[in-house]
């Protein structure tokens, strides 16, 4: 790959690269144990592969290069934005097999495909080894980057931190579902923050910082700042898009979190805004009518207004932080991408 | 604590204590968040704290003191102890789960527990976080080990090899109950081998060898040798334990293995002695008569012979090691104390 700055595009394809490398390995070392084994791994390969915008690598690339000059070659923190990806598809497999997602980036989800070859039962526990293995194998790609050993050291403690809240938050989540009466826009946020902002862009950009060697103590808090604005945003924007998402962009079913009765921001604060009568309508309604009626309430608009405050304030963060001036760039032109997207 | 040599119970209780302490940090820690993750969190240290044998810890020390002078303190090794049964409830959580197991030591599993507070999806849903979070504590609790850097990275380079054996591991055991007809005994000691042998034993032993900074490649291979062997023996009696245990002692029910259909290696062997009436009335039967019929073929003799085996073929090689004489002794006595349990 060129030397930097490199595109967004290259940049993903030498993550992927990355990890089908690494994949190969590890699906070849299981072969030679038990055929089934290799089938179990190539499963597992095939869901780290299928796609998605690689978000956490992105931001924690943007994160070490904040700090690091344009000479420096991004290979050796490649295996660490790329150990990001697996422990995503650890988090994305046991979230879908929790939600009973059937489709995931328009393909069948893990205990889906694995329920096709031994029924249900058979599937739900695949599924949970599938992301088990996945969440391992980060940690085994995360060894292989070429960083002093204090320094990986330092690396794993942000990730230990980042993968606690996402664990917290998605239990939140869980629970949240139990009973969508009692919830509320703070307890919504508050999901928001530790399930989305923390795992998708506050720790990656910090994880990030940390690959560098080099942890200033300003540069840590404007990341910080940025990193849960920006994240809140980003999860504001899948709320919008889990209710008004096209599902041949987003790859879910239309209306999906309504369907799951998730207890969103969106939802909360529809409920909050709404009549008497609305209440009432959206508590009998199916989910396309539903929708119209969270719009009635006017709940998407000022969830639109959220976003926009919260870019307004990452972007402010980051234009004031100490860090090289094509990051910046980078990462003022992130806070809109990932809060202005299609799916 | 006293100074080394330890007792059994002096070790158990100090792996304890530091499991103890590491979990109120992060109750604490989560309670501040939100108190409902608190909850969450509590319900994780009554699973880890709720007791079994502690097996993996106490191998690890072993593996250790093998090469560390009786005048060195634990203190130090101490989080790296207590790291692995830390995961060890990561594994017995998930598997509960999988299983359908509805107790665990005489106490209610994970899945169960949750269930009680919100229906059996978030049982479910739960369970998987739960163990979740008991992976990712493990290696935060493994980063406290006061140890050179380079000699973390060796010894977490370890951990994951016994962490992807334990997943594959499961896998198999989780496939074979798909279709126990077309499974073999050779098949059996494959999953014996990896889901108990290296899990339990061979790797904890190997991990504690790295905690020592110093890996003398003779004596890891007859750590290797007698961890596998030992290992294997362990999961054997683990297989009669499943069909003639007792249940007031085993803390799980009379004959669930039969009932679950689990292709163990006595019931391989079972099949493989039979009569063609014995596999009639095997089908047909319920677990009690399963369980006279099992004897009557003459498997459970067999099996006792494979352990006798075993245990002799892994003593042997810890006689011959290079190995401190205090943990020779130990591990020849683990040897015998680990294969002869009533549970």
């Amino acid at each position: 790959m060129p030397r930097q700055p490199v595109s967004h595009r290259a940049l993903i394809g030498a993550v992927e690269g990355t990890l089908a490398d690494f994949l190969a390995c590890q699906i070849a070392a299981l072969d030679t144990v038990d055929p089934a084994l290799g089938g179990f791994a190539r499963t597992a390969r095939d869901l780290v592969m299928a796609g998605g915008k690689r978000i956490r690598p992105t931001f924690a690339y943007w994160g070490w290069r904040g700090v690091v000059g344009a000479a420096e070659p991004v290979e050796g923190v490649l295996p660490a934005l790329g150990a990001l990806e697996l422990m995503h598809t650890f988090a994305l497999v046991h979230d879908d097999l929790m939600d009973r997602s059937a489709t995931r980036r328009g393909r069948p989800t893990a205990h889906r495909l694995f329920a096709a070859q031994h029924g249900d039962r058979f599937g739900d526990s695949a599924a949970i080894l599938v992301g088990d293995l996945c969440l391992v194998w980060a940690d085994q790609l995360l060894a292989r980057a070429a960083l002093p050993a204090t320094t990986l050291l330092e690396v794993r403690a942000r990730y230990d931190h980042m993968r606690v809240e996402a664990v917290a938050g998605q239990y939140l989540d869980v629970l949240g579902e139990t009973d969508p009466a009692s919830w509320s826009v703070e307890r919504a946020l508050l999901v928001a923050r530790h399930k989305t902002a923390s795992y998708t862009v506050q720790w990656p950009l910090g994880f990030g910082l940390a690959l560098a060697s080099s942890v200033r103590a300003d540069l840590d808090e404007a990341y910080r700042v940025y990193g849960l604005a920006v994240g809140e945003a980003f999860q504001l924007r899948d709320d919008l898009l889990g209710v008004y998402g096209d599902p041949a962009v987003t790859g879910k079913p239309a209306g999906d979190d309504l369907r799951t009765g998730k207890p969103t921001t969106l939802l909360m604060l529809a409920r909050q805004l709404a009549t008497g009568a609305q209440l009432d309508e959206l508590a009998a309604a199916g989910t396309t009518r539903q929708a119209e009626i969270i719009a009635a309430t006017g709940a998407p608009a000022q969830v639109e207004e959220m976003i926009r405050a919260r870019v307004e304030e990452g972007v402010a963060a980051i234009a004031e932080a100490p860090v090289r001036s094509d990051a910046r760039a980078a990462l003022i032109e992130l806070a809109t991408a990932a809060t202005h997207r299609p799916a």
